[in-house]
């Protein structure tokens, strides 16, 4: 069992879930809050978190939507203030873990959702919030040791919450709870973490140590991402990626660049967020050529691609190996949706930090590209 | 400025002490009390330190011995009790560091040092400690990211205190304090740095971030430590030794092997633990490489020893280009010390995470080769 300890308390590998009930009672809680979805529930994979729980009894949600809501906040801190919670289990991908956060946020400084939004300087107001446990079933959005919050209000905006503050006190990562997971959703999640290490990478924050683990990420998805998508059942594949999962959200820190630029208003139209992603690396891998070709250079060595194949079409290839869609056209875009969504890339706060600077009609020529 | 934010919110560039005011404040500081050493006080250092402190006015402890000892441990909670002391400022390497950390522990806690030890299950019982901000002046022990701390008792015992609650909270990276560092000990604590990254990356933990940490830091200081040994002037060379010793720090969590097995016991006779690290690590490296060749062909690559350099050869060279001996003679180690001595390294925890098993014999081996 690997102990890792940065801003988290990590505990990784198969059976990790089995320090869920120890963990629960070092953070000092007696009635933890369980969120999670229906497929999580309907997939076993609730029980078995239910078991290791014991003797502690959590209550469930088991609500949460494929992006987490105000309403399903609401409804959690009804049953938070009912029960008389005191930390919050998150089960699932990113979108338990994210309304994980805002639970632990506003059930300790009270208000609403909105008062936090990081575009409005809220989000300097959160403190420490309440305890929370993450337990990830995708590798993944890295959401378990990420600090932002993206929650869909009421009236249908997305509001963002960034503080540190909001990173869960303790991760269970257990490779078990990601064998059942399909194929696609398995190159889709997988391609969110290499995209997490490609572009923090090479992103301008200065941050070695995140930089380092970032390669770390890239190097390993791009060994077991086509295994763990063929073999869903090789546990070794499933390890490896939930580690470079982990690692990709460890990177987050050192901030992205393009490609998530131009993925984040793509995901406001309902596109996944990682299938994007992956259509978009390689238009910008090359669009960044000039600027740090020589950090590229070593990401080719450690995606493995080989003398006779640059990194961007290893990417084209990675992603026709998994079954993902290389063009932004065989997800429905069309050439009338590209204006407006350049216009918000660059007005995205991940372009200030894409390692060559990029304006609107670059985000137009990019995505023209990639259709 | 980079901002890195694991453990610790760690500020790196020149002039982060400009930061010092700021982080006092955010930590709710208004007394806190500054441990340091006469050495860096005579450098200026001090003065640069207390200045960038206004309109805090720490109250000053000049008289950390080179090993951190008791009779400063007391004299320092005295001190903290008269003037009613909040938190701790430390400023130099890893003495004053370390006891910051031990002043932290009893000024919240009680009782004595003693009581806190990692052998006796002390360590287990410390919480949340006293605030602490960690202000490194070479590159380095890592201390300034460091979880566990050494105190020579009243008795003359060394007792070893471990745990996270110790990292401190903040740290101020300003490599402008190591400029005036002289060359041999830019040479010594740089490979303390170098070994930590050596012997991190290649441990039996199973911490993958922690490992791409560590071999940063291995690429980092072999590129750099030459440069800064020879050219103390050289601010690219003294930032990027400050960031491959923090690195070094922050891959601990990993464990080390029998590098330090060996240097833990030689330190207690006296060594310069850097010095001692360089001279036992091309013995360490031969001595594993049937059990981690692969790792070891990676850190030789990072090394960039080249193709005509063993990576153990390599090491050696360094240690003469930067003016370091290379064997324990050179100190004054003889031949009888070695039998006690290698009892001491096959008993110290660091030598269960080698990753090639070492008993007393094969210490006594690698010592007699160390020669």
């Amino acid at each position: 069992m690997a102990l890792i300890q940065y801003l988290s308390r990590i505990h990784f590998d198969f059976g990790a879930i089995g320090e869920l009930a120890t963990e629960v009672g070092r953070l000092g809680l007696q009635r933890p809050l369980l969120v999670t979805d229906a497929g999580i529930a309907a997939a076993g994979i609730l029980e078995r978190v239910l078991d290791a729980a014991k003797p502690y009894a959590p209550v469930v949600y088991d609500g949460t939507s494929e992006n987490p809501n105000e309403a399903s906040l609401d409804a959690c801190l009804e049953i938070w203030k009912a029960e008389g919670c005191d930390g919050v289990i998150a089960l699932g991908g990113g979108s338990p873990i994210d309304l994980s956060k805002a639970i632990a946020l506003l059930a300790s400084h009270g208000g609403t959702f909105a008062d936090y939004g990081v575009k409005t300087g809220g989000s300097e107001r959160i403190g420490k919030v309440a305890p929370q446990i993450a337990i990830p079933t995708a590798a993944g959005t890295g959401a378990e040791v990420g600090r932002a919050c993206v929650m869909t209000l009421n009236d249908g905006r997305k509001t963002v919450a960034v503080n540190l503050n909001m990173v869960a006190d303790v991760v269970l990562c257990d490779p078990e709870l990601t064998l059942s997971l399909p194929p696609r959703m398995t190159a889709a999640t997988g391609v969110d973490a290499l995209g997490h290490g490609i572009e923090a990478s090479v992103s301008t924050y200065v941050n070695p140590p995140a930089g380092a683990i970032a390669r770390d990420c890239v190097s390993r998805a791009a060994r077991w991402l086509p295994v763990a998508v063929h073999d869903g059942n090789n546990g070794e594949a499933r390890w490896q990626m939930m580690m470079a999962a982990l690692e990709g959200g460890m990177a987050l820190q050192k901030s992205l660049g393009a490609a998530h630029a131009m993925a984040n208003p793509l995901g406001e139209a309902g596109y996944h967020h990682g299938t994007l992603v992956g259509i978009l690396l390689p238009h910008v891998v090359r669009f960044n050529t000039e600027a740090v070709g020589d950090a590229l250079e070593d990401l080719h060595r450690l995606s493995g691609a080989g003398a006779h194949q640059t990194l961007d079409r290893w990417i084209d290839s990675l992603l026709s190996e998994i079954g993902l869609p290389a063009t932004l056209g065989a997800l429905g875009v069309t050439a009338e949706d590209l204006p407006a969504l350049a216009d918000k890339a660059a007005a995205d706060h991940l372009s200030a930090t894409n390692p060559r600077p990029a304006d609107a009609e670059d985000y137009l020529a990019l995505l023209k590209g990639a259709l």
